[in-house]
């Protein structure tokens, strides 16, 4: 990868999102904070950026479906896929010790998913917009009594020190992102099990035909890891489903799967093919 | 129905979901106002309430996922649906014409869903925490500048006047509604089809395991009407699974389509049988 690539992503300098993109290319790659998720999208379509990160999932807390609909909204390619481990740190100015704190600042959802750990350390949380905006406000105003959660990234940018990490209650929380691009990955690769394959479709509002979709990949052992349904506004309780899969679109299994699906389907679209990333997850 | 019962619903008095409560039961039936929707359940749970209502699906927003995973984490019943269609109207005082106003006031997702309207009308939106506290903040102010958007029962209990209706600038909204009880249903009916049945089940992770549950209800020709998948936290990328389908528990065939889903679950509970909400629907 090259200094030329530049990564948009929802959120202030030192967010979450902003470290996956860093983890996911190069420490070294340029980013660009945006103010919405629609921002991150025009941000790509535009050239400004060659590259966009989207969190699609948290394994604790369930899709974001607003980013769904902007999938099918807009017009770009998910290109690859990061399982983030979200690691939740405890910063605070350079000097100050963790005994003089009296407050933490954060996102709720961050606050949340800290809640027994502050409760130990008998820390108020107090909400916030943001992650990385609680550490920003840190680091201007200089308080002493006061703490954010935010990314060891967060940290980095603001001149801030890590006082403790992985202030997560639960070890098993994850952030799935989505890498976007103006333009598909080009696979040639033999190796389907190793990629994913995201697509969006609606159907025609009949019995049993989720199940028939459903029997366009299981016929071919095709394995699918996520099935999501979103409203279609104007036709009350009919869906889009978006499905992942695993395979690549050019692989001739998944290819005969497509056009099978194409049978049943009143609109398909592709979302992407991508290497798929695989960690060892911590599991309860 | 008697005036014995008395429904649990989140919001404050006027909510949407006080109007769905009096148009599923009775105008006369009593209300109880509740803060969170665990008030809701526990409103139930303790015998404060005989019944709540729970919106857990909009038709053009999606469904309300944390409303799922509180089903589940509850004892509680499905005794019924309703589908409401959700109609905003434009309150202000009394004697207050149009275009007196300036600006209007409500929830952020109504003022969205009316934002043409409000713009060709030349109104100021104003975000707010709910539409009824909305409406309740007008009366007590007497503001004359202000309107709010709320239901029409948020303008009987405030004693404001209704100077529009349907404001929404997509008519198909509707939400749809669970009513809860302490006990199921007794189902002695003999037409399966005009009754729903609600379950939540997970199953170990394995290629074509989804497919294999729905073939459970496709082989016996049951209509499957929703399907919802959640995170399971501490297990990354494992879901659990809610799926509405035609038919009541007791009847033969559905009783058998849930013996064999047992072959394939960790874990299964029936959420509730109910009769099934038809109406005509708007559909652009």
């Amino acid at each position: 990868m090259t200094n030329q690539q530049c990564v948009a992503f929802q959120g202030e300098p030192g967010a979450y999102s902003e470290e996956t993109a860093l983890e996911y290319f190069d420490q070294s790659v340029d980013t660009l904070p945006c103010h919405a998720f629609e921002d991150v999208f025009s941000a790509v379509s535009s050239g400004r950026a060659t590259h966009g990160v989207l969190p699609i999932e948290n394994s604790l807390t369930g899709s974001i479906h607003r980013n769904y609909d902007l999938l099918l909204r807009n017009d770009l390619h998910i290109v690859g896929e990061y399982h983030y481990r979200v690691s939740h740190c405890l910063l605070a100015q350079p000097s100050v010790e963790l005994s003089e704190l009296r407050r933490v600042h954060s996102h709720p959802q961050a606050l949340a998913q800290c809640e027994a750990s502050l409760a130990c350390l008998g820390l108020e949380p107090v909400a916030e917009a943001d992650t990385a905006g609680s550490a920003r406000w840190l680091h201007e105003t200089g308080a002493r009594s006061d703490g954010a959660i935010a990314s060891q990234r967060a940290a980095q940018v603001y001149d801030l020190a890590i006082l403790a990490r992985n202030l997560e209650d639960n070890p098993a929380n994850y952030t799935r992102f989505l890498i976007l691009a103006n333009t598909p990955l080009e696979i040639t690769a033999l190796e389907p099990e190793n990629y994913k394959t995201s697509i969006v479709f609606s159907m025609p509002n009949r019995p049993g035909i989720l199940f028939k979709a459903m029997s366009v990949f299981a016929l071919r052992d095709i394995d699918l890891t996520k099935i999501e349904s979103r409203p279609i506004p104007g036709k009350p309780w009919e869906y889009m489903f978006y499905i992942d899969f695993a395979g690549y679109v050019r692989a001739p299994v998944c290819d005969r799967a497509l056009e099978h699906l194409t049978e049943l389907t009143v609109f398909l679209r592709i979302l992407g093919s991508y290497p798929r990333h695989r960690v060892e997850y911590y599991s309860l």
